[in-house]
C-alpha cells in the first residue's frame, strides 16, 4: 500500500447513488487546513533526516503525521455516514453496498 | 498530536552518547524517497478533496498514506535499533534510558 | 482501559430507540464460537507464560488474540451499522446520536 | 490469524543463544495477573453476547479487552529488549537475527 493508488472513480458523484458532492463539503476547507498542515510535518521530517537528527526524534514526528491523518479521517467517516450512507439508507438505495464498502474501509484503519 | 512538535535536540547526536550521525545513515536515500513519494500522496489527497471526490476513495488515499509512514518508521525503528540501540547497549552507556525511549516510541505507534 | 468498564445499560434495548434485540442476533452463535476460541487463545498464553516460554512466541499469540478480538469488533460493527443504525436513520430517532457514537467507537480501534 | 498457532519452540530457551529462562521472568507474576483479567473480560463479553446486551456496550468491551493485551504485549517486548535482545547484542551472537524477529513482532501489532 505504499504507492499512490488511483481507484477512484472518475466523477465526482457517489458511486451508489446520483448525489451532487461529496459529503465532506461542509468541511472541505477544515479538511484541506489539515492536509496543508501533515504536508508541512512531512517537510519537517524530511529535512530532519536531511539534517541526520535523532532517529527517536524523526520517529515522534512521523508518529505526529500519521495521527494528524487519522483526525482527518475520522471527519471523513463522519461526514460520510451522515451523508452519503445515510442517504443510500433513506432511499434504500445501495445501501447494503456502501455499508460493506464501509467496513471494508474501516478494516483498512483498524488492520 | 495534530501539530508539528518541536521537541527535538538542537544536534545531530544521539541524546545518549557520543555518535556521529543518525543510525538511519545508509537508508537516508531510500527513506528521503519515500517521504517524497508521502508528500505526493498528500499532494493527491488534497486534490481530491478540492475537486469533492468520492469520501471512500479520499480514505483509501489516506489509509496509503498512513501505511507509507508506517513502513518508513519500521526502517527507522530498526536502524535505530542495529545502531544507536546496540552501541548504548555494548558500551553500556546509557542503555537503560534507551530502551525506555524506544518502548515509548513504539507505544505511540501501536497506541 | 485495562480494567472490565461497566458502563452499559442495564437492559437490552438500544439506548436510541425501541428495538427488540441487539443487532448482532444473527450472527451471536458466531461470535460466541469466535470469543470461546479467544478465550482459548488467551489460556494457552498464560500456560506459555507459566512454563517461561520464549518471549518473542508469547507475543506473537498475543497478536493472534488481538486480530482475533479486531475480527470479531468488525462482525459487530457490520451488524450495529446494518441494524440499529439504519433503523435510527430510517426512522429519523436518535440518528445524530447514534452516528456520533458510532464514531466515537470506531476511533477506540483506530487510536 | 484467528487461529491459536503453535510455532513457538519446543523448549524454555531462547532460540537465539544459550539462556536460563524467558526474559520477562521478574514480571510473570504481574503478566500472569494481567492475563486473569484479559480472560475475565471475554468471559464478561461472552456473558454480554448471550444476554444480547448492546452492540456499543460490547465494542466497548473489546476495545478495552484489546488495550488491556497491548498494554501486556508492551511489558514483554521491553523485558525482551532488556534480556534476551540485550545479551545478543552483548555477546554478538545472533544480535542480526534477534533484531529482525523484534522487528517482525512489532510490525504484527502496528500492522
Amino acid at each position: 500500500m505504499d504507492q499512490y493508488v488511483n481507484n477512484s472513480v472518475n466523477s465526482n458523484e457517489c458511486p451508489h447513488h446520483s448525489s451532487p458532492s461529496a459529503s465532506y463539503n461542509e468541511d472541505q476547507k477544515k479538511i484541506l487546513d489539515r492536509l496543508n498542515r501533515v504536508e508541512g510535518q512531512i517537510k519537517g521530517i524530511q529535512k530532519m533526516v536531511k539534517e541526520e537528527r535523532y532517529c527517536v526524534d524523526v520517529l515522534t514526528q512521523i508518529a505526529a503525521a500519521r495521527s494528524a491523518l487519522d483526525s482527518i479521517a475520522m471527519i471523513i467517516f463522519e461526514d460520510h455516514t451522515r451523508g452519503c450512507v445515510s442517504r443510500a439508507i433513506k432511499n434504500q438505495e445501495g445501501d447494503t453496498e456502501i455499508i460493506r464498502e464501509l467496513m471494508e474501509i474501516i478494516k483498512k484503519f483498524i488492520r
